[in-house]
């Protein structure tokens, strides 16, 4: 038996979300239907994060088992022949021990949420990111960030479907940063709530239109209530961008 | 009577192009009949670039007339109204003189060509970018770049569809750089034959793979020979940045 880790990539605009479902394609099913394609043998595929229906993610990470021997190169070339034509890809496939778990092994994961900040309508950005078209104060916005950086109770960034055992998370990395009409949310954490960087965004975006101010995120936070957190940004800005062992 | 510049941002894959043609929907059309639902005037658009089928804009410039008088800003907003959903978006719109002429005024044309460079196929960049397997050394690439800076009878880099009167061309700049996985080609000129960045961009990916020399360049533009030049690349990577007046 051979432990393969990949690195995925994929535009989760056409998927219901990471995880097999019962409504509509995941990526998990399109990937172990393309190495069951190709090995000839069914394998469950474990990835390090579910991301939601429409959250793309440029670094996720899986890793499944199979009894053939194969060349890790000839896992990658092969998956993604089978994958064709949804937007999904391997970028990196290698051959791991036996103790490593994509999901378990995890040290942190990274993500990224794309903001465009202008009036026009999105053309050849449309589903890549969030257009905002009110001006953002993205200073004010990194500054409110700061509040939610280290070790909190995030209730009231919890998605309400969310089913982990304890809203404490750890955010070792929550920027702000504005490229000309692009602002760039990037987190990273051991692990995250449900739909926890979204309501992240959409509150940190209230600050930047100047609707909330800086003491209003940490009300929301020592709230621990979802119903004061900010509204949950869409999910075609978001991207799963490293996932660290 | 007041003269309209238009700022325009394009997705071209769902186009025939730039230009009005009888064989599918156009991005000239698109724009009219926009502005033609708002202004209930008939309108027409004379373009900086005359943009390929499946080529794409994040700065052509278009002009034209209306009777009527409009905020510049209306102009934007209810043209962006009316081109949804397309891919298609005024990024700014300015009261000029009558003397403006997109395409005549226009003293430079810039267009950059991406190329992602990697085995995987593309998900989240498809349709944005050209995907190339083979490892591209992009040194030598800008090293023969530097042989086609400046004046020169471009025929060998010329679509044998050109109409153009002369096929002496002034190319201005000419780069080649990587970020990464992506290696981008960025050139500028006063004006450009038909299909000439494409030509220009194909003849360097084989200098790139190691198949030309930079030497096999210079001869290949001294044969003035269509059938001389690399293949024309793809269309889905070049964009037209920037027109300046």
């Amino acid at each position: 038996m051979t432990r393969f880790k990949l690195t995925v990539e994929y535009d989760g605009g056409p998927f219901v979300g990471w995880q097999r479902q019962d409504n509509g394609p995941s990526v998990q099913q399109a990937l172990e239907e393309a190495i069951e394609a190709f090995a000839q043998e069914k394998a469950t595929l474990f990835g390090a994060g579910r991301t939601d229906a429409g959250v793309h993610a440029s670094g996720q990470v899986a890793h499944f088992d199979l009894a053939k021997e194969f060349d890790a190169a000839k896992v990658r070339d092969a998956i993604n022949y089978h994958l064709k034509p949804l937007p999904v890809a391997v970028i990196a496939a290698e051959a791991v021990g036996g103790d490593f778990h994509a999901r378990f092994s995890a040290k942190s994961r990274a993500y990224r949420y794309r903001i465009i900040n202008r009036r026009p309508p999105l053309t050849l950005e449309r589903g890549r990111a969030w257009r905002v078209s009110a001006p953002l104060d993205h200073g004010a916005m990194a500054e409110a960030a700061g509040i939610l950086v280290g070790e909190h109770d995030f209730t009231t960034f919890r998605g309400i479907a969310c089913q982990a055992d304890s809203p404490v998370k750890t955010l070792d990395e929550l920027s702000v940063t504005r490229t000309g009409e692009e602002v760039v949310i990037a987190v990273r954490s051991r692990s995250f709530l449900l739909k926890q960087v979204r309501i992240i965004t959409g509150t940190l975006k209230l600050v930047g239109e100047g609707k909330w101010r800086i003491a209003d995120v940490k009300a929301a936070l020592d709230a621990r209530d979802r119903a004061k957190g900010g509204p949950t940004a869409p999910p075609e800005g978001l991207y799963l961008v490293e996932v660290r062992y």
